[in-house]
């Protein structure tokens, strides 16, 4: 397995667009599966279409159902902070994407996209493994 | 890795259990794991209990939680389109499981249900891919 | 690939903190993927931080967002088992996560749990499975 660590600047954005990445990491790699993880404990990896909308449509979702309010056990870093550490547990911290001659499988409206509410601090690291077939 | 594209025709239902096909598709090839995906930015992959009502509990949670009305900035398709959008960043476009002697791990009550609440496309392609042990 | 069954009992609480027993799974494995697997139609598995809050925060949002009252169609079980049937679907039951010489590269912050609302079943099964790079 190739695993390759990647290095984001969100920027302070919620939505982080990883596509080209994972799609210049899958070239020339054949058939296999790719992996891409998220390690925090505050940002989510999801699949969702972007610049129509949509993007903007869960970042709304986001705000109703994770209100960024003092209603969190969590403490730590701003009021609503406890909102961004639920995060991974809805959305998930990772995906998996078939590839067939190094181009992963994505529907023509998918995107990889990094969700990260967490204003206080923009760099991630993201982990992009590929298991060949 | 082998991967097989299923074709599936929802019919118009929000919920299709693929559990058949993927059993099928897992036979005669060992141990290892299996993958589900679905390359489609409107529908969504889960595990859950068919046929006790908890497809229903889910519809309806959806319904609830994903309203069909005129709040998304998508405005593609037709009203309440901008919520089926959302479905793969919430529950997921992918599924593993692990696989013994050809057979999915699959507990006694789960199945692998496409969601999909798009009434525009009855049409949708599954990626099934297996990774050897 | 290797998996192995870990049993669970989970003493009724909610949350189950499986880090340590995926840590072990995954010492002197080398570089690969692991996966774990929650064969159960009830309960899910995902990456959230434990001891700080967030777990507290994670069941207050999920007793608001699946009230355990009679408003499902499932009706097994205690009056909100329902609830219970839509946790795997929501929050998902399996997580992959790469692993560098025999280390899974979680966040500092991320842990492995098993969430499991229903009281009625303390014991459970969780596949760990190890792919190979």
């Amino acid at each position: 397995m190739i695993t390759e660590e990647l290095r984001v600047d969100t920027g302070g954005r919620s939505l982080t667009d990883l596509t080209e990445a994972l799609v210049s990491f899958c070239a020339g790699r054949g058939d296999g599966l790719v992996h891409a993880f998220c390690p925090h404990a505050t940002a989510a990896l999801v699949l969702i279409e972007v610049g129509a909308g949509s993007d903007c449509d869960l970042a709304v979702w986001l705000e109703e159902h994770l209100p960024r309010d003092d209603r969190y056990r969590h403490r730590h870093g701003s009021v609503g902070h406890g909102a961004d550490h639920l995060l991974p547990a809805l959305l998930g911290a990772g995906v998996s994407i078939p590839v067939r001659d190094g181009r992963p499988q994505l529907g023509t409206w998918q995107s990889l996209v990094l969700i990260d509410t967490n204003r206080e601090n923009n760099r991630r690291r993201i982990l992009l493994s590929f298991l060949s077939g």
